[in-house]
């Protein structure tokens, strides 16, 4: 689905990986870290797609909001996890939605 | 493959989109437009996935060089079909890539 974001600006995380080949537990993880990011303040929305890679975009309405979701405990054991289990590779990337269209 | 993106400051166009039923030609030029982007002053790479949905982000030098990449009649071309064929939804969306970290 698309995110339903309101207008700019507001900040996007650009989390684009490769799965390692080990990805036991990754998917429920995955879908628990969804629900939990949905429910932290400054959340705007996500979008994931996975193919030969995966790039999942998460929005939020501040700086401060990403830092606040980037220390949440529970998203610390799932940064663990993918940082020594689930990628092979990661790149994530802060980023400022300063324009948008949409049709 | 990841985007072996320069350090920030530069910018991304987040393009997230629903594809319609009509997919005809579309792959051809799909193809044709990350051939065609990487040939254009100022870019730095490109990410691509496609599941229920497709993000495809493209990282550029400056908001100058994305101004031309869209005025680039051969993507012109592109976008129209997009919007009259291709897409059944999408957002864009440009920002400044403040922070990245790979792994």
């Amino acid at each position: 689905m698309l995110a339903n974001t309101p207008p700019p600006p507001y900040y996007a995380v650009i989390f684009s990986n490769i799965k390692s080949p080990d990805t036991e537990g990754y998917s429920e993880m995955a879908d628990r870290m969804v629900e939990l990011a949905a429910e932290q303040p400054g959340f705007l929305g996500i979008e994931s797609a996975s193919s030969d890679i995966a790039i999942t975009v998460s929005y939020w309405e501040s700086e401060q909001a990403i830092a606040n979701w980037k220390r949440n405990a529970e998203h610390q054991v799932a940064q663990k996890l993918g940082k020594d289990k689930w990628y092979a590779a990661f790149q994530l990337r802060v980023a400022k939605v300063e324009r948008a269209y949409s049709y």
